[in-house]
């Protein structure tokens, strides 16, 4: 049986870009006693991804040359020697950038259910996406009613879920974007009371959109973004620290205004978030947002290519902030799975 | 009744130097209802004070031109006329760099017994250094057994306390001091496992000080120093930030490498302490203190000058990193009260 998969071809700088990957067909081994096999229906396509290829000190040691991409991906068990894992069951893991992927059980995160959502949610809303807005929230947000939530990347796939549930926590809701037309997405769909473009004088924009302050910072983005926001922070105010997206390399570590004064004078609580250390409660958090969805009261969207050779185009236009939603790559129909 | 008094003569810019102060002389008004007449006995000498005489963002307001140095001291109670605070009664407060604090209760911190301990120990170990040491392990520490605990400015009056509590909490104590003279010190007296001298280059000291890593680091200095320790921090790993004594100014606010990525990646929790908003919980604290100091358990130096016309070149030899234990100026003797 073949196997189409996108491995790395270069190591890339920065942002990777089509030409740091390379298509290629391979025959696929025999299942292993203990292992299962996935055939991917849909890839995901994450920030977090440049990361992954970057010669950088980060989650895990960078993708080798020659290796399959990183990535989440929803998909089914179509073959399985594992007791645990039938043939027909939906899987979300660490399944990779190719069309099948052979597994064990350390690469599932979580069993899909196809009755509690849309497939393809399981990849955002109920996966990674979610989970994030959802855990990061409860775990550092900790958000008390009447209080104003700022977050960047705000009309992406964590900060569009994020901002639904700050609001439905009683909060004011501040959004920040790269362009107007993302900012009013974000009040007119997603129910951000405002929304500041990034582009505009952060100083008075950060006046007019938080009058009171800021108690609580969810952000995605790092960076002279996040410097400016800092000065705004009430004190006692919790700082998320989800993502780094506007940094394009940490190597050299880049220069900012340093923030231990702000910390200290503020009490500000700043803590990194990332997912995969929570595994155990994703499907307490997961059943609550598909609650949420199917009782209307989340929006959610997402953007969604064909065919696994437009996944490194993907990634470049979600780094360019071009993307309208969770960025996805369909490699078929839910329903002409190949058992 | 005259009262002597160190009011701010001009507003400095960093560290505040002898001749931004002048001594005056003042005749005392008489108590209104409510009020009570303090003298102090111990006036408290801190790095704190330097935020508050600049004029820069700060916990509060700074000093005006002509006020009273804002201080904490140890007083007793010489005349009163409010019906909970007697005369006798020793009181650790915000009575200011003068003879005399005509008070009100806002003022005061703490009842001092001075049956638990040393009466100067009510403005150092069972002050706000032991208390800030005590309370920000316990709130933001959290120590596990095993694990290790980074302590920069050690040698100094909250450092000395915070490393000896860690090491009684089962942890691995490194010293981050500014001399040899002071890393020995903290060995041989306070009982840290190692000391990292920081004029010698960071690097490799941190990785022989450091072989597994940093768990809690008790930052009191901020600046290059921590930036280097936030590389050896381990995944998960707290960071106290209770003081930024490196930094000479922070107006403009000076240039660092960016942190967001390693707290992101290592999962960091960054938060900043500051005692005043533990009031409740400082006789509790004070109490176990008190109780190892008794026991034997705990070693606690204090660095005394007399005269209320030492304090400002006190202040200096703070920053200089001259003192050798919890400085203090003492005005009179405990037994000679005025009454």
């Amino acid at each position: 049986m073949q196997n189409r998969q996108l491995v790395l071809a270069s190591r890339p700088v920065g942002v990777p870009q089509p030409e740091h990957f390379e298509l290629v067909e391979t025959t696929l081994p025999s299942l292993g006693e203990g292992e299962f096999l996935v055939e991917n229906i849909y890839l995901s396509v994450d920030p977090a991804q440049r990361g992954y290829v970057n010669d950088e000190d980060n989650y895990a040691p960078p993708v080798a040359i020659g290796e399959v991409m990183r990535a989440m991906a929803v998909g089914r068990i179509i073959d399985s020697r594992h007791n645990d894992y039938a043939v027909g069951d939906y899987l979300y893991g660490w399944f990779g950038w190719q069309e099948y992927c052979i597994c064990q059980p350390t690469a599932v995160l979580r069993k899909v259910d196809p009755a509690q959502a849309p497939l393809s949610f399981g990849a955002g809303l109920l996966g990674i996406n979610g989970l994030t807005a959802w855990l990061a929230l409860e775990d550092i947000g900790k958000l008390k009613s009447g209080e104003t939530v700022l977050i960047t990347a705000a009309a992406g796939a964590v900060g569009s879920i994020a901002g639904q549930l700050a609001k439905q926590a009683g909060c004011r809701t501040v959004a920040v974007t790269s362009s107007d037309d993302k900012g009013k997405q974000c009040v007119e769909e997603f129910g951000f009371d405002t929304w500041i473009n990034y582009q505009n004088p952060l100083e008075t924009e950060l006046q007019r959109a938080c009058p009171d302050g800021i108690d609580v910072f969810f952000d995605n983005v790092a960076g002279s973004i996040g410097d400016a926001i800092y000065g705004h922070m009430n004190f006692f105010g919790r700082v998320i620290q989800c993502g780094t997206v506007s940094i394009a390399s940490w190597k050299p570590v880049p220069q900012g205004p340093r923030k231990e004064r702000d910390i200290l004078t503020r009490r500000l609580r700043v803590e990194g978030f990332v997912i995969f250390d929570h595994l155990a409660r994703y499907d307490h958090a997961a059943q609550q947002l598909a609650n949420l969805w199917t009782a209307g009261s989340l929006l959610y969207h997402e953007d969604i290519v064909d065919g696994i050779e437009s996944a490194p185009q993907a990634l470049v236009e979600v780094y360019a902030g071009r993307n309208r939603g969770k960025k996805l790559v369909r490699l078929r129909n839910e329903d002409s799975t190949s058992i």
